[in-house]
């Protein structure tokens, strides 16, 4: 790596002690540095997951075949399908912290009560008619709202119409089980409570701006609000690009308006693993290219645009899923307008103080 | 105040050098610690502000006269009247840490711009028509709309209509006079913006509830909310009422829906020095006795009803200000329902650890 | 205060009205701001302490006086004499929110068990043979040692030689009489402990550099250290002045060392109200002048030098203490090198937000 | 797993198109939750890491055939020979997220200088004589010292004698790797200052009990102190098994005594990702069983003792090495004393707030 002066190669005698020293270390259940260290600590992240698309018009339709023939309860708990990146030989992990999956529940299908340590979260691209029950709060699913079941909170989903749905969950599920962290508890057959009211209990007590119930004011590790609805959001980008195009400071950059999901009682992330957010590029807007440690998971959800990832431009439309690895290149664009779900492992980056980010233009 | 053996007392002697020696210790700008002890750290807090009700059709009146005789401009800067405590020595302080005062603003008067390090805040308990400009921000103010101007921002005010109007501000003016902490700068003499929008600069990028701008990451010591509308604090309150109503957790106490506007980039306290809640009583309730460290001013925002401080009852109605001191035992009720505005100095009390509350019926 | 057009002055018939006015505001305990802002809300601070030097010799001999006269036990509780700021109006207060005081236990003598919500700690500029007894664990006291009492923590003092023993005491007493905090319990009429060791129980707990027991793992606002040792001190100072020398960042400006006792548990001030601090100056250094929000106390521990408080130079020698109020410009010089200890309320100003800093040369 | 009512078993029409749908899920990179979910989400932590020892007579012998056959240098740039876990498929992780390796350098050798995002620190179970410079401190490197490198930290060894030396180093190796957030840089062959003293600037300016230099009162993620010296570390067990003997609070449970090593910034953990703590046994003592979330190595260092995981008793002597991997019941004990360093992920789990304990005979 280095042009400086090496130490001469190994004699065959030498070469012969180094492999039995190699093989004595095996048997010891020990491995030198040496051999490994460009690998194991390269110069920046060079992950193996991959840059991914996945197509929302074949994701669905595997959901649905998915929804006839297999049923879902006790045991396999969801009818849900992992985003499985290629580069992770052959687990369902969309990033090496995160799981991405499409769930589906039939007309009047319930998926019965369970908890574990694993954060989740749901976001509807499409559909409603579901409520997911949360610690016994039963919260209405409708397309744009984003929807969470925070750690070792009881949680099952029931299709009140005669129609399916499906959404996607993400979970921390990968960071879990290579931290050795799951615990996990099954519940009740049937949702705690079958009602269907529009807004959920939290959002009544924590869906107010600026406003703390005094019954609420022991902070809490992921956000007590259990649902962020899609017209609160749509709201919000609305109004970043409306004062931009006024002449005030509001959004990210040009034509990028964006929004960060956030616990109330901390203003930080919702969860203690995974930030959500979402991004909307107005029309003919380009983004800076970033890079940024830390992996992330894109669904298109409205618009058309291309987004481009180590240099490969990809042309996406709604529903379509992209991962972007950390470190990876990333940059959007649009002609008409896109609106973005994003969610990532960022919380875990920057609470262990790894985190660093490189936009394109900007000094380091 | 024991019944130990205690030293004789002195003799004539005695005294005579006692009283030379405490005579040079004035001399030389000393005091002793024990002819004092007993005022200076009793047993519990005995502060000299007292108790006190301030009517608002008493007030208003007083307000009128001044809007006749006394010009707003520079120097004065502003028409504001001050409730000053019976028991602070003739000092323009509602209690040892706050300011609370009247202000009024005659139709068409503009009340120049300035800023200071003191933290200020409006609450408004009828009418509408003017707009408080924040750092080139305007805010329309309106009935049960709270309203921040924090320290060091630039702030005016113009009222854009025939008819005055007067609300109330709340600053922490004596605790910086108290502590050496105040700067003060003039402004221009005329708002920065003349413009009369609905909702303000700021409600549009934070005023969403859980959303966080991304162009906002960075946490501030108050809050970026200009405006806390009575739209969302009546509903909130509601919800609380009504889902304790179905047999959820959600008030206070049975009856005493609360909530505490926060800063939305830490959830704590909207200003390093100030709280600020609004609390609902339900028809027929009463609450428990409480003693809490730190001083409190409500305002009743509709209603009536009946504080009692110190044993003391004092019937309530619209526009009424009352004080509460430190550690003064204090319960409302109301036959017909009540709505109060609140603030207080808890933050200082807190940050310094010196927080205890007695609630009438729990284990201390 | 500008020179724009200003109304004109009322007329003697308006003017009736006005004084009519004010004194019907008088009657409702109101002031208005418009007759007070300029002393409320100075463009600067503007503290009615002022500057001011004590001198120990006058201090001591003063303090033996009252060893003679004045008993110590419950009622009195101390023997301590305190700082009255003489802009202070005859308050026994150093600053707005300090008390400073010498005390004085004489020979075998005993001052009784308390504890209070105000926080306190002992300095000590020379002499030793006391211990101080805090929740039970005997502190023995030594010239150049920092001993804390953090608020609600019993403690007693008693002297085990045949020799009077003075040392400062600093307090927030201002401050909680002044924000209506006082707690106060009278303990036992001996100290709970009698043995004389020679380091407190406090410091084989937590007196190790880094390291923290597993038994003491939940943070405490002050603290838990009984004493911070004057060994420690010294060579922290010494070692700070000797890798300057050798051309490596330590000090605060050069030729300027200090260290600031702070709470293992956090990193930050020992008390929530108090910041305390050693300063040494080296042979020949002159120090650059700064204001600071807030007040402070120094008292020399050692060698001689010049102190300019507003442009006025004090010179002072071991054992004087001088007043610093908020935002005063203050520097030191010496010619033969200066310890000073230091106390402050600046975790006061800091926690509240209103903390400013000015260095003469440095952009504000 | 639970005996209610399971849907039919599939026909051999319906297993055709299951077997045709989960070939179709591969061809999309997908994977369904419901065959997986079992090994995935397990009701309790379920490491693939195994509890292992390594033993300093066979690490030794290696490390000293290494020192004869492998040259250090630029490209290898360590002598470090890595624990792989017996369950961790052949990588040289001591954990999922430690790295723990012995690291041998032979007489006057040169470990050249760079620095990476991992976090890094050595343990000395014997010898001394050489010294790692950290930024340009030369820090020394003694038998029972604890010395960090924090991530992107420069460092390089050199050994100044005629001896070789080994020593353990930890890094946070496998969680960077996982994680993806690994940047390294080369910097010089030799190391940066070949100065030899015997306490680095580092423990001059942060090394005094409870004393923070003034220039340094910016928090840092990583503690300042470059050496955590052995007379401290023996001392502070020392004085919590005598506090013990007198009849105080002081250790963690009978005859246990503990010190976990922090930031003295933050009185948190000396780096993000890494816990480092000393464990000293009484002769005699037997500690409860505790599980915890997070996998921890101990290292013992000196004495003799027994170490039970999951059940299964390890006799254990100095130097050697154990791994606990998350979850496993654990206890020590020892009949004639046992001083051990211990470091775990355990920051990365409470960041995450995953963190869970049980204690045999305590409440869950």
């Amino acid at each position: 790596m280095t042009d400086i002066a090496t130490p001469p190669p190994p004699t065959a005698e030498e070469q012969e002690q180094i492999e039995k020293l190699y093989s004595d270390f095996d048997d010891q259940h020990l491995i030198p540095l040496w051999t490994q260290i460009g690998d194991l600590m390269p110069q920046t992240p060079s992950p193996s997951a991959v840059p991914h698309v996945w197509r929302w018009k074949t994701l669905l339709p595997l959901a649905e075949r998915a929804g006839d023939l297999i049923p879902v309860g006790r045991g396999g708990e969801r009818r849900a399908i992992a985003l499985a990146n290629p580069g992770l030989a052959g687990r369902p992990y969309a990033t090496p912290t995160l799981w991405a999956a499409i769930q589906y529940l039939g007309a009047h299908e319930v998926a019965p009560e369970h908890r574990h340590s694993q954060n989740a979260f749901r976001f509807v691209v499409e559909g409603e008619g579901v409520w997911t029950v949360v610690n016994g709060d039963p919260v209405a699913m409708r397309r744009g709202d984003f929807l969470l079941t925070p750690g070792w909170h009881f949680h099952g989903h029931h299709n009140e119409t005669d129609q399916p749905m499906a959404w996607i969950d993400g979970l921390d599920i990968p960071f879990v089980h290579y931290a050795d962290t799951s615990f996990f508890e099954f519940g009740t057959e049937n949702v705690t409570d079958e009602s269907t009211p529009d807004v959920s209990r939290s959002e009544r007590l924590w869906g107010h701006p600026g406003l703390r119930p005094l019954s609420g004011l022991r902070d809490t590790v992921s956000s007590p609000i259990g649902a962020y609805r899609w017209e609160h959001t749509d709201r919000a980008l609305a109004d970043q690009l409306d004062l931009e195009a006024q002449g005030f400071p509001a959004t990210v950059e040009p034509g990028h308006a964006a929004v960060r999901y956030v616990n109330p009682t901390t203003g930080g992330d919702v969860m203690p693993t995974i930030r959500a957010e979402f991004h909307r590029l107005a029309r003919g807007v380009q983004t800076r290219t970033r890079r940024e440690v830390g992996s992330s998971v894109y669904q298109v959800f409205e618009g058309q645009g291309e987004l481009v990832l180590d240099g490969e431009p990809h042309a996406v439309e709604k529903g379509d899923m992209v991962v972007v690895p950390s470190w990876v290149p990333f940059s959007m664009s649009s002609e008409h307008g896109l609106d973005l779900f994003r969610f990532g492992d960022q919380p875990i980056i920057e609470k262990l103080a790894f985190h660093r980010t490189y936009i394109e233009g900007e000094d380091a």
